[in-house]
């Protein structure tokens, strides 16, 4: 099967590396497996680019050792991802910082993290 | 339960406040526990921001009077969050204004809002 | 019923055209049929408007020939929206170009296409 039949086959436009926050707040595994999936053909594609994953609320399972994606997560981190969890998440769901995946890094309000990088000239992604 | 332990805690960078776009168009009553969480938790980390919630679609479940959740919008509202219902959804969800919880400004259409915030300058977050 | 009792109603201020992205990556067709409903309203009220669909992931269904929804995505495009599917996507789930609706774009990544077009300047909405 070659792509280039039946639909215009489009070249993305070369960029600059870019800066990118991608916001996770959902609890469903499968929706974590997928944001995974986007971090990688991200890094993929834009090669050179900083990209920080922000999960809060019922988001950060993704991040505790116990996740069924720990593996995926560790290889995000592995690759050069920064991974953020909310600390008003992590109060309001009893978790310790022993429970997070090494590596992962706090912050006191995820969503403002998310607000603050966008004023840092960050581009917003939520999958 | 230290949150320094197990775990790097970041600092967030102070900002000038920001002026921020919140997106709300899911009709998961729980969802709508949890935007307006997210909206009292940057209240709370960025003090002196602008807080616009736009609702539409499903979410304008969240501005009605019989919400569950309508004493934490009332509460948004006198923290000093904006919130904006779409009149499209309301012509066609038959949603008189009488049902809008008091304070509750409308717009002829909830995403086109969306779309000229940021164009000022907004930051946009879709929890 | 009037719509200007009982809630402020606040003019949309004019703006420029924008240069608009809107994201998709959810497979249920009543999210489909909404996404289609906001690109219509956004034609509607920011005229001279750049608009972009971009679907990847199980969003996909929405430019398939067989999607519940492909007489609107078609008067989508004939209304002037560029709608863009993800390569990726089409090799992880095995779908032949010949299977998308005619005129639908594609390119090899839909995160980076999203990425791309916020640090060309488009606004980022995703519903």
């Amino acid at each position: 099967m070659t792509l280039a039949e039946g639909s215009p086959v489009r070249e993305q436009t070369a960029t600059a590396p870019a800066s990118v926050v991608v916001h996770l707040d959902e609890g469903d595994p499968d929706k974590h497996a997928s944001v995974l999936r986007n971090l990688r053909n991200l890094h993929a594609e834009l090669t050179d680019s900083t990209i920080e994953l922000v999960v809060h609320g019922p988001g950060i399972g993704a991040v505790l050792q116990n996740s069924p994606h720990a593996a995926e997560l560790r290889a995000a981190i592995t690759a050069g991802t920064t991974v953020v969890a909310c600390r008003n998440t992590m109060r309001a769901l009893d978790i310790a910082p022993g429970q997070l995946i090494p590596g992962v890094h706090t912050v006191n309000s995820g969503v403002a993290e998310l607000v603050q990088r966008q004023t840092q000239g960050w581009v917003y992604i939520r999958p």
